[in-house]
């Protein structure tokens, strides 16, 4: 079982840890030190190795940080966690709602002039570091680089990962790794740079044609790799990882240990491109002003999934589609109040199991019934384990790597008897989902463009929702892959091949959740009759097939447009599924994708 | 007559003029020399003294800038005025197609290092010199500061505008003069900046409560201020054009002639915020490292109307309502193929200027018919003047400048009988205008998170419009106002009291044009009975009146609640217009108002 229900908060050893680290300030001279929930490699999950921010304060949110002073110690979190912190952290930790309060004006706030406080170089990005010491200008406040001072007091922390690499085979990765080198290092010719220096695990993997076990969730090693602009490439990853690959690697690239890294970027020639966003200070600070400012020049060419990723996405969501199906066939066959959250998450990993295929699950399945389907980033552990109660949504989040493919996908599923007010809010979600489905629109617009469209059902009735409509998906990498998103934050044109999630919800607090979400990809729209003849306009083809709780839809809230779209796509989910899955979920699915 | 048709072009005058400025380029050691449509004011209309380009090319657009070299004059226009350029300006002239290809990537084909392009500082703001330097750097290209060569060579240049200044009632205005000073001076203060200049006009007309006459279409006058954090003002503005306003101004305006105005910069105690997008280039000078960019500080508090504003914009919009109203009924009396577009352009005006409230129109009237009507910004001429034929759409565009707000509307209007893709293509038009009328969306967003609204019909039939889809309107000011627009191109927040233009169009190039066009104010959205409780909310309140052509909606097109938004809006068409025409017109607005 790849997904664990413990508990894994530690409020009790914050204090003593916090204690121990402020003796490490005051050996250094620090006022304070600053811990984010980071590794080297800027990714959404970090190894054992990297839990600095759980460790210590016993947080363990996917994103946030502690500033820990002397005499106060702030854990940073956004509005997903202001709930989670307050169980979560101990007294002598104060949680800080952030980017409401930043980081900068509350050091400010808390500091005198010649207050300075420490950071890793490895641990935060050039830009991050950048901005701060531009907003703290004429505070008298100093960021000063110091060595890691909770690697210092962590006598049992776990080494960093050491897991095998393996090849991707050009079958699902339809370009080799060559022609990918060739032509990001004529990008870099023609923009005048020598190198690109890449920091991000799942850009290596794609540039390189390999994947990893480092991360849970996500199939990447962790290394660094220059970029030269002749197509050579300077690998910094242990030697270890790499004896099972053969030559897959070939001759255009070089493997070095990691510990050579730094040297080799103080070495290079300029002007050497980085990603300010996610390029460690440490590195920016050994290229100086040889550092050109740029993309990671992997991030676009990696979102264009090619013809063989988007045909294995294809193939993967129909494995992954059968696991769902048998999932909710049996789930169906449940009484209300038998069974609770963890026996959902446990059964479903056992159906996307059944066929070997599964390589691991892409996130941890979120299944919230009830109140606890209104938590957006729920996770449900045996503390928290609800019971699937008659007149619940469960909200399920979920999905899986395949070596062809990766898959997340929710349904919101009626369990027993629902409510109106229920089943109204769902059909707007429902409706929202539906036009974004059925969206055409002219080329160049980013996600900020019309994101909207998901969530107008939902205006209209004065309702919305907290997060983004969708995020990029990687083809087998990262789950949540830049830089496209369908948000009000991405300002990236969208662009044929890409992978998204369609995700709109609705969440009342202490009462219910709603999510529906199927990937989508991103194809050049056919020429309508009567529509403008030079006007390249794009559209989506829809990757997930599972059905949609028809007890929770509203008919006649639906246009018949959007009763078409439904019925065609169930229709289509039922012919695609049909021959994968048993005989009681195949009964079970001729019911759940009849006709409204 | 405000409006005149003539043909303002001259092309014949562009190759002598052209060979004299490059006399003067030789004189002054010059590689080029840039002439912007623009002055000092960068307003989108100038005086008859600021019509550089025109003079010099003949090229009569509202945007574009020519670079002068002595081998090569290059015209940079936008995608508005491709075809109208080649129509105006001769051979000697080399039409750019801009923004696709930028100044100074042009410069750098053109010239050889140590070019050096001369710029008249007044003309130029800052930002966009500061951009264009950071471009050309390393090119061995410079821009160099001089004098306006082609004032130098245009002996009968009509002088600079000198009209008087008028109070702008308190009635009006809805706040004193004094008042916006002190607030303003607030926000000074509070970011620790010293003073502001303020170089737009209808900045100043705003924060001063006057109005001007310098510039056609817009009630504003020429002139500069320096607003002090202690709310004095320094107006340089000749005293000439303020004699008529007795102690209007008080105590805490100051007049200087504007000959002081760079003395006054130059003498000032920094930090002096200025609009790095506006400000010129040589105030920026006198300022050096004083400056802090900000931006103007009139701009949103101008942009939030306040009460007596919107009372009055709905007042003027009413009266602008029954002139469109008897337009529109005489319209529909005449025989298709009796009328030209000068006569409805005539006629118009004649029905708004009835009650002698009226202070100008507010832009050049767009009559454009048939084919005329797919050119976006069409200013029908002697020699372009179209008859209305059977079968055209008519898109009519105008609006009028009233003491108590500025109106802009736009109709399309069917000529006898018209063809079934015509109609089809306005009800979708419609469809995204109705969209944008009845949407309510969560405070904090920019035009940009929801102008995609008005597009989703015309984008779901291959369809959509190269505009946007509204812009800001001023209270007796400028027609086009930021910094809120409906637009891709926005990303400020939309406010309560903004108004803004909802205008989505369609555009069939040789064969017809549609656009309808409402004014709409910002408003604070009640709750919904189940929607959130804690989420703000906004939506638009109309403002402008009058019928939409009934004969071009293809009613089956129209959902119930569509339909439901067009009656209600006729029915209020009807109530609020019908007491202010004659009786004609009411007979005709009866049946124009009628349900479908």
């Amino acid at each position: 079982m790849y997904q664990s229900f413990e508990v894994t908060a530690r409020p009790d050893q914050g204090p003593p840890r916090l204690a121990r680290l402020r003796e490490e300030l005051q050996a250094e001279g620090l006022s304070g030190f600053l811990v984010p929930r980071a590794d080297a490699h800027q990714g959404e999950y970090v190894a054992a190795h990297d839990e600095r921010l759980a460790w210590l304060t016993g947080f363990t949110g996917s994103a946030g940080f502690c500033a820990a002073l002397m005499d106060v110690a702030g854990v940073f979190i956004d509005g997903r966690y202001r709930t989670q912190v307050k169980a979560q952290v101990a007294g002598v930790y104060t949680p800080v709602p952030w980017p409401d309060v930043t980081l900068t004006a509350w050091l400010k706030e808390k500091l005198p002039q010649g207050g300075r406080v420490g950071f890793d170089p490895w641990l935060h990005a050039a830009g991050q570091i950048r901005s701060a010491e531009a907003e703290l200008a004429g505070s008298g406040i100093a960021l000063v680089r110091c060595d890691n001072l909770v690697d210092r007091i962590w006598e049992d922390q776990p080494p960093p990962p050491m897991e095998p690499v393996k090849a991707h085979p050009l079958e699902f990765a339809g370009e080799s790794a060559a022609d990918k080198a060739a032509r990001l290092a004529e990008e870099l010719r023609r923009a005048g740079q020598k190198a690109a220096v890449i920091t991000l695990p799942d850009s290596i993997m794609w540039l390189l044609n390999i994947r990893g076990a480092d991360i849970p969730r996500n199939p990447v090693a962790h290394g660094f790799a220059i970029l030269h602009d002749d197509g050579r490439v300077d690998l910094f990853m242990a030697a270890a990882k790499l004896s099972g690959l053969g030559d897959h690697l070939g001759t255009a690239v070089t493997q070095h240990e990691p510990e050579a890294f730094l040297d080799a970027v103080a070495a290079l020639v300029g002007p050497v491109r980085v990603d300010l966003s996610t390029v460690p200070q440490i590195v920016a600070d050994r290229l100086g002003d040889r550092l050109a400012e740029g993309g990671d020049p992997c991030a676009l060419p990696k979102a264009r999934k090619n013809a063989a990723e988007i045909a294995g996405a294809a193939e993967a969501h129909l494995r992954d589609g059968a696991a769902m199906v048998e999932l909710l066939a049996w789930l169906d066959g449940q009484e209300p109040g038998s069974l609770t959250e963890t026996r959902v998450v446990s059964r479903l990993e056992e159906c996307r199991r059944r066929d070997n295929a599964l390589q691991d699950i892409s996130f941890e399945t979120i299944a919230g019934t009830g109140p606890n389907g209104a938590i957006m980033h729920y996770r449900v552990t045996e503390e928290t384990d609800s019971r699937l109660e008659n007149g619940h949504l469960l909200v399920l989040d979920s999905g899986g790597q395949y070596l062809d493919g990766t898959t997340d996908i929710t349904r919101t599923i009626a369990i027993g008897t629902v409510g109106d007010e229920e089943k109204t809010c769902f059909t707007r979600v429902l409706k929202g989902m539906i036009a974004m489905s059925m969206l055409r629109w002219p080329v160049g617009l980013a996600g900020r463009d019309i994101e909207c469209v998901a969530r107008l059902p939902l205006w209209l009735a004065g309702q919305d929702f907290n997060h983004g409509v969708g995020h990029g998906v990687g083809a087998y990498l990262s789950v949540h892959e830049g830089p496209q998103r369908l948000a009000r934050v991405s300002h990236v044109p969208l662009e044929p091949g890409m992978i998204l999630s369609n995700e709109p919800g609705y969440y009342r607090e202490g009462a219910f959740g709603i999510r529906i979400e199927n990937l989508v990809v991103v194809e050049e729209a056919p020429t309508l009759p009567g529509g403008d003849a030079e006007r390249a306009m794009l559209h989506w083809r829809t990757l997930t097939f599972a059905p949609i709780d028809r007890r929770l839809i509203v008919a006649e809230m639906l246009t018949g447009e959007e009763r078409r779209w439904l019925n065609d796509y169930h229709a289509e989910v039922a012919s695609k599924i049909r021959p994968r899955v048993g005989e009681d979920a195949r009964r079970w699915l001729d019911a759940a994708t009849a006709p409204i």
